[in-house]
């Protein structure tokens, strides 16, 4: 059995997954004990709240290597052309490389609970701007008072061709999206 | 009790409306058969492949919806960005006017579904290439060989923008992508 701190934090990465893939609603706290193999009776010890504490730490949790993804691009790319392009290959790659099961690790429980749950929707709004926050620092020097606002048109963007892509099984939409950003990036820099 | 075809046209309007606020998983036929007023007895002889049969049917109803309201609008409308313009409108009223409930008809269950249901990802599919088609024939007039490609680029960040608004509850994303694309529309036409 593993020692306690890694119970929990294996709970936590296993919901992240189970959330991505399925959303809130189909994912039971038997499902996660199953494939987090967290023994039941510590389920309620390390998670007092139940399950949308946990989901809100799952969430956080996929939020943040999202957003240090995008940090980490920044760093390694001239402009915001070549940082969405890659971010958004990325994105590509995610989902085809998953059978397209792994789109926004957000999305889907943003929108099922965005009326359930003042803690899961706040942690999902916290979460978006963390992203938008990320592209626009890197944005600001090529773009100047432009650059929030069009990283909030490269996220919106980016979800709705996540949501297409997905339901297609199909990176077409992603890509097209992709070279539609890249280009707009290109003729505002 | 209301006749028999009323009561399973209230039980596909009824759900088309929970899914849209809740999505699917968390939609029991329970609480299907308590919104719609339908006798329990009737359900599995209305809808004898259950759930997911009748979501399927609720979700082509609210498409169907879409695609009428946007075939409208195009029929009422002199330009892409003038459609595009009320179309959006109408949707931050939508959304705004529900309290935030009630943003796309479809994406929730499109994302919860993709991997569950080949029945409930193919209508998805299918009811978005609608909205796109019904938009890209009204864009054709004017943005001729670029018509398709528009109207899915302008799907998409409407998608993302619903997203965004919602878990904001703000319209401010979904007027921003909206005086976005009607400043790229006029440009292109």
């Amino acid at each position: 059995m593993p020692r306690s701190s890694d119970a929990r934090a294996n709970a936590v990465a296993s919901t992240a997954r189970l959330l991505q893939e399925q959303g809130y609603a189909a994912t039971g706290v038997a499902q996660i004990l199953d494939v987090s193999g967290a023994p039941k009776g510590s389920f309620y010890f390390h998670f007092p709240d139940g399950k949308e504490q946990l989901a809100v730490e799952a969430l956080r949790l996929a939020g943040a290597e999202v957003e240090q993804g995008l940090r980490a691009l920044a760093a390694l790319t001239a402009s915001p052309a070549e940082l969405v392009s890659r971010f958004v290959d990325q994105q590509v790659r995610g989902l085809v490389d998953s059978g397209y099961r792994r789109g926004c690790p957000i999305a889907t429980v943003a929108l099922e609970m965005a009326d359930e749950s003042a803690a899961i929707r706040g942690a999902c709004r916290d979460i978006f701007d963390s992203w938008i926050t990320a592209m626009a620092e890197a944005f600001e020097p090529h773009l100047r008072a432009q650059a929030r606002q069009s990283a909030e048109h490269v996220f919106v963007a980016v979800e709705g061709a996540l949501l297409l892509s997905r339901v297609r099984r199909d990176p077409g939409p992603l890509r097209a999206t992709r070279d539609l950003l890249v280009s707009r990036l290109r003729d505002s820099a």
